[in-house]
């Protein structure tokens, strides 16, 4: 399972087989440099369609991309790609948010798809919001026209509005390095970027649910007309969830960190609403369980277990996160299986 | 459950209820200066039976009976102990060793009874190995001749002789603060002090099974007569744990930290061996599992769980262990009870 941030192109790619393939391209990283990124090409019914993730161009877990300020880093390698993929004839594109360094509001991605974001002398504006302190004039006119019979889908697990106090700066760019006094001057930036984008497209998206998803990519694939779903529901279809769950016993999930905001339909929520569906109890592993939460987790999940077997630091439990899963998962199943092989 | 270490006194008082009393009495700590010690006091058909636990005496967790070497601490307050009871005419003891800061192969003990214990001059040695080194004369012609009449079971979770590469001193020693540089003479000050307490006594007792716990009180006891048992099988009985597990669904039981150790009559272990008996699973929930211990304790346990919800010090595993422990057992039966209602 993924949520359409890291780990969502693996978990397309692992669960489609050979209708889907992994496919590199060398775009600009969120720090201007090149950056190899990875995506895929499934084959479907309703034609190709590229499974781009976010993370793969600008990933928060990426050094480089982050050697530079938040101020300063784009989202214009997100749409190299899809300028790419749209000369390679491909009209469909899901595209997973979630896990970027980036905090521009999509502008870096609207560049390089033909938007004109210039300043007072008419200059195009530097990256960042940094560089859209001095927007002056915005023009949509020389916005890719191909745009215009693409189906995006856009797959993220925030439901945030772009700006404001619950907005992509307020609450997800202190994580990425916007300090507190640059919180409400980013945020203002973007706001006044939103407003000139939206007038010359013409259409209205900064108070979108998840237009604040990923720094405002989740505001600028929705000015370009793409539709915003749950990450993990979308790809609970794409791996064939219900399918695995129909005459299953058991279901384990899990996540990095589980708490309230799992039940705000994060990938383990996804999953214990399905598996519900299909009376399938489902336990959850997690690399920390928040134990304040265990009451409502545990309306929703049968047994929620963090991933260490004793005391140890937050390097331990991610350096080896395979192996604990592995026997965590083992020591439930065993207590599992006798249960069942007990009668009541 | 306890094993004869910090914890049997609550165990058993907490197991037999009105039958017990839990007492106190000011002792000579393993510093030399006064601590106010618990013991119990059961109603036996057998007679009135003392509860004597030595970590309430000269416990490792004591700061005070720490803040002296451990060349110099001494286990006379738990001979003053059973010199008050003797003089109360308790005859019965039941001593649980384990959890002790010393490392005076019992020569306090000895002491405290009436045992001679002089140097060259004939004056009494000081207490600790360190004391011990200037030994010369030993001589038990004072020992407490009421002892003759006593029964004395010893409880204890470690099978080590007094002296040697399994002893006490090498064992045990170094927890202790006995130095690397101190383990050779310690251990051959102690085993001189004990060929000298068994000649004069007339009874050998320095490679009896367990007379290198609890820092050789082990071999003190042994020496007047008492009886080596696993602590953690007497405390079962004690409790009444084959009643407890007589048409029981499941047991839990963990300890400290879990690893190979564990399957060395441990605790835990006596709890899996006599569930087993009674067919009851026994779910095993302890402060740390050994991961590398899994596949083996896998034979006796179904499902082996650490307490953490996730990254956690051993401070804060050791603060919240309550809670962790009601968590952890929480989803452990949640798991179990859906998969018993669970028909194969």
């Amino acid at each position: 399972m993924a949520d359409g941030g890291e780990g969502t192109l693996d978990a397309v790619l692992a669960a489609v087989g050979n209708a889907g393939s992994r496919r590199h391209m060398s775009v600009c990283g969120a720090n201007g440099k090149p950056v190899d990124a990875s995506y895929g090409i499934l084959d479907s019914p309703a034609g190709t369609t590229a499974v781009i993730e976010a993370a793969q161009v600008v990933g928060i877990t990426d050094r480089d991309g982050m050697s530079i300020d938040v101020g300063r880093r784009t989202t214009r390698g997100v749409g190299e790609l899809v300028v790419a993929l749209l000369d390679q004839g491909v009209r469909r594109f899901m595209v997973g948010l979630g896990g970027s360094s980036t905090n521009d509001g999509g502008a870096g991605l609207l560049a390089a798809l033909g938007m004109a974001l210039r300043d007072a002398a008419g200059r195009e504006v530097g990256p960042g919001p940094e560089g859209l302190a001095a927007l002056s004039h915005v023009d949509a006119s020389a916005l890719a026209p191909r745009l215009a019979d693409c189906a995006i889908t856009i797959m993220s697990d925030v439901n945030n509005p772009l700006t404001g106090e619950h907005g992509a700066t307020a609450i997800f760019g202190p994580q990425k390095g916007v300090s507190a006094a640059q919180v409400r001057r980013y945020d203002d930036t973007i706001a006044h970027f939103a407003e000139r984008a939206e007038l010359t497209v013409g259409r209205r998206a900064a108070n979108a649910p998840g237009a604040g998803a990923a720094g405002g990519l989740g505001f600028a694939l929705q000015l370009l007309g793409g539709t915003f779903h749950s990450g993990a529901a979308v790809v609970a279809d794409l791996v064939g969830l219900d399918a695995a769950l129909a005459g299953a016993d058991w279901a384990i999930t899990g996540e990095g960190r589980s708490d309230a905001q799992t039940l705000l339909r994060k990938a383990p929520f996804v999953v214990a609403e399905r598996a519900r569906a299909h009376s399938v109890p489902v336990t959850l592993i997690s690399g920390a369980v928040d134990a304040e939460a265990l009451p409502a987790l545990g309306r929703y999940f049968t047994g929620c277990f963090g991933l260490p077997n004793g005391p140890a630091s937050l390097e331990a439990c991610i350096g080896g996160a395979e192996e604990l899963l592995a026997d965590r998962a083992e020591q439930v199943a065993r207590v599992l299986d006798t249960a069942r092989a007990a009668r009541r």
